[in-house]
């Protein structure tokens, strides 16, 4: 006689906890604990496949890691579930990691591939790849990896999971019923979706496989464009979609593609794992992080780093230099080339030599208290850990960066704008954490600031001499710059420092 | 017993012409032909140096040729003066020829130096070296030498006249009793001039000396100038007393200056004697000539004649290396940098992206009857040669090319888009000749462009093998245009052709 799922769980529910002897994962997966919990396989399959018809989700393959925190919430019900909690409250600490490891190193079959029309899973694509800034929304690969493969710890495997699961885990998001999900992100990214949205990007995404990295849809034929004359305020750059299918509008998309993926796509020129998007986010178009096209309109421009006049070019080249810490190409570069079309493309209908106040990030007063790193580092850890990691190093999948590094060898250079405190307290303020810009208070957006630029990173590539003397060249009047300075007893960027 | 000067008039008027031996120039000045011409030093002075408080013009050092066709067109009633006429018809050409060698051969002293307040000044200064295109009138200098010095033989020199005769002659021009004025000119030209205007440019003028080059007035602080939103119908390009007192100002005014006087100042990459105003009149802000305003919103953009998308800058290359038959700039020299600086602040309010219709040259049908080279030679002749010589070459003066050549190895190669006469024919139409553009027909303009473009011109610098060749790969689909092709017996652009 088989129990129905409710008869284990309520049966489950009964034993007290812990008081077993060790399991293997597959034991626990395929024959339960007697007497503390039973067969996972019940519901989520042998190889971790999922059923119900997606009332229970496909676990194969997911991020062990992943599978042990939410396992982990459910027993101390930070996650709520009917379902999983009681069963999780019979599992000991090595069970969890047992049946997690079991689950994350399974292939099972994928649901059957749901029944929707192009129009719909081209709106899902669309969700997956460029997401809805407007409302919110960052695309799903931004974290949860290019092919949705997960993001160990906390990022699920979403490809090819049952829709009617994905379905139902964005509405219980949306009506604040599912919890557990990490600094609420997901809650405020579905509040920004509507109900035909998470139908959408739920058909998509179970439709995907890992592996396949998905691409932002184009349309057979360029969708019809005029642009109109713009001010700054409320600007609408063009829809992709409007990108034309000519010479030009395919230099525009390798420019876009540059900017996305730099490592991948200007792989001479990249010198660190940064791409031009992790500081200027929605591809270049969000205002609140200093978006393209409102650089497009005041370059040429005087600047005082380099007591030039730059060029749009130059400035660019600067950000390779810098920013991406590698060999600027040269000035009439296609990688050059094809960024600045991207950028005139972005900006049409906005007027030249009329500087957008967005061009820069939003202002954000000096700090009420001294900045402080012990401050910032409990900031890090409460909110920027999860997906930078406790090394900042951020985070790849499948072979491609997803959450940047913050410092060491593969981040921005001492002479990054981002290095300074004024800089990067108003975008950590504005934009971060992915998704939630704005939760954090001015203060911590300092001390966390100041926590990130206190960490070693690449030598400012104008080095001369020593770090007094580079500190005096080139970073004079910077206030808010730990270049130069002592920190536990290290001089920041000095060559034995780095 | 002086005579008064109406009594020497009515007396030489009474004598039959030409019955006279031989004098020289000096005689004839200052002593006069007996019974035929008063000597002209009792109006004009002995050394030109004019008189009766600027009612008779200063003489000296002005071009003999001009001296020479004004005598000629007194004689002959072109130029109508109750005065000079009959006087001149007294006068055979060879003493027409003696008296004008002699005033062109002295050096005088100058009128007492006007009394004018600044700010009059400055507004002729401002005829003088910008102009008022907008009223279509030309700044002086272009016709007449970058210092007023004159430009034989139709131009007179101006610097150091009295400013009573230029006010009168101005006057005259505007109320078309000065005459003799070739293709009615500075008729047009005065008509553009109000009567503070004739008398500020006159004081001006009065208070210039030859080899003093005037610059355009440069205000002791900018302007205030905010861009303000506008589009492409009707658009006013900052002043350039807006150009700010920045570093990125500077490099504003140097892109101007290498746009006025691109042999001067970047004489490294010019290949010849033309100036991209040559193409591009009123510092690049015409309409009608394709302004910098218009080019810039428009790029990057793909072009056909190179197959690649162009930024600006590398379309300013082309221009560099056809229409200036030079040695481009790289793509981040500062002459280039400086030129970009200066289309952009030229372009300040107009919508990114929005290509203005008068970024090409106004559109001009096609002929009604093929184009024909030898109608264009008269249409030349007519209208062309004043300026251009018969030789096409052009004048220069004090070291400064005024009129372009328009071929020969000083004028754009046949890679420049000038050489087609879709293109030069518009141009033309509506442009020339300088300060009267739409007087000629369509038919001339086309006839007249088919002219120029017939003859000979430097090698195109894509040349490949042979003249068919070159012409198969660059050369093709262009109907009206004569590279490759055989005229009077020679084939255009072949290398021993050129």
């Amino acid at each position: 006689m088989r129990l129905g799922v409710l008869g284990i769980v309520l049966a489950a529910a009964a034993l007290p906890p812990g008081a077993h002897a060790a399991a293997s994962g597959e034991t626990i997966a395929l024959e339960g604990i007697s007497g503390v919990v039973p067969p996972c396989a019940t519901c989520h399959g042998t190889h971790g496949e999922g059923g119900g018809e997606g009332l229970y989700p496909r676990l194969a393959g997911m991020p062990a890691a992943y599978l042990r925190r939410q396992l982990t919430m459910f027993r101390d019900g930070t996650r709520a579930s009917p379902l999983m909690s009681p069963m999780a409250k019979g599992l000991t600490d090595a069970d969890v990691a047992a049946v997690a490891g079991y689950y994350s190193g399974q292939a099972a079959p994928f649901p059957p591939l749901p029944s929707a029309d192009a129009a719909q899973l081209e709106r899902g694509q669309t969700l997956v790849t460029v997401g809805a800034w407007e409302r919110g929304v960052p695309p799903c690969r931004d974290c949860h990896g290019p092919s949705l493969q997960g993001v160990a710890p906390a990022m699920p495997t979403l490809a090819g999971q049952w829709s009617q699961y994905l379905t139902a885990q964005l509405e219980g998001y949306r009506a604040a019923t599912r919890s557990g999900d990490p600094l609420g992100l997901m809650g405020r990214v579905a509040r920004g979706l509507s109900e035909s949205d998470v139908r959408d990007v739920a058909l998509y995404i179970s439709s995907l496989r890992p592996g396949v990295v998905p691409q932002p849809p184009r349309p057979a034929t360029a969708e019809a464009y005029t642009p109109r004359p713009q001010t700054a305020d409320g600007f609408v750059p063009p829809p992709d979609s409007a990108i034309p299918d000519t010479p030009f509008g395919d230099l525009v998309r390798l420019g876009q593609n540059i900017f996305q993926d730099t490592p991948r796509y200007a792989p001479g020129f990249a010198g660190n794992a940064l791409s031009c998007r992790n500081c200027h986010l929605d591809r270049g178009r969000a205002a609140a992080s200093a978006p393209m096209w409102a650089a497009y309109v005041h370059y040429p421009e005087y600047r005082k780093k380099d007591n030039l006049v730059n060029t749009l070019q130059f400035r660019i080249q600067g950000c390779f230099r810098f920013s991406q810490n590698g060999k600027p190409p040269v000035a009439d570069d296609t990688a050059l080339t094809a960024l600045v079309s991207y950028f005139y493309w972005l900006a049409a209908g906005l007027p030249v030599g009329i500087k957008p106040k967005v061009a820069s990030y939003p202002p954000l007063a000096d700090p009420s208290l001294p900045t402080s790193r012990e401050r910032g580092a409990k900031v890090y850890a409460a909110n920027c850990v999860l997906c930078h990691g406790e090394d900042g190093q951020g985070s790849a999948a499948g072979g491609q960066q997803v959450f940047p590094p913050l410092w060491g060898p593969q981040s921005f250079n001492w002479g990054a704008g981002m290095h300074q405190l004024d800089k990067s307290a108003p975008f950590i303020k504005h934009n971060m954490p992915l998704g939630a810009g704005g939760v954090l208070t001015d203060q911590e957006a300092w001390d966390v600031a100041a926590y990130m630029n206190s960490q070693p990173r690449p030598q400012d590539p104008r080095f001369e001499k020593d770090v007094e003397t580079t500190r005096k060249l080139f970073h004079a009047g910077h206030e808010h710059d730990f270049y130069g300075k002592e920190v536990d007893g290290r001089i920041l960027g000095a060559p034995d420092a780095e």
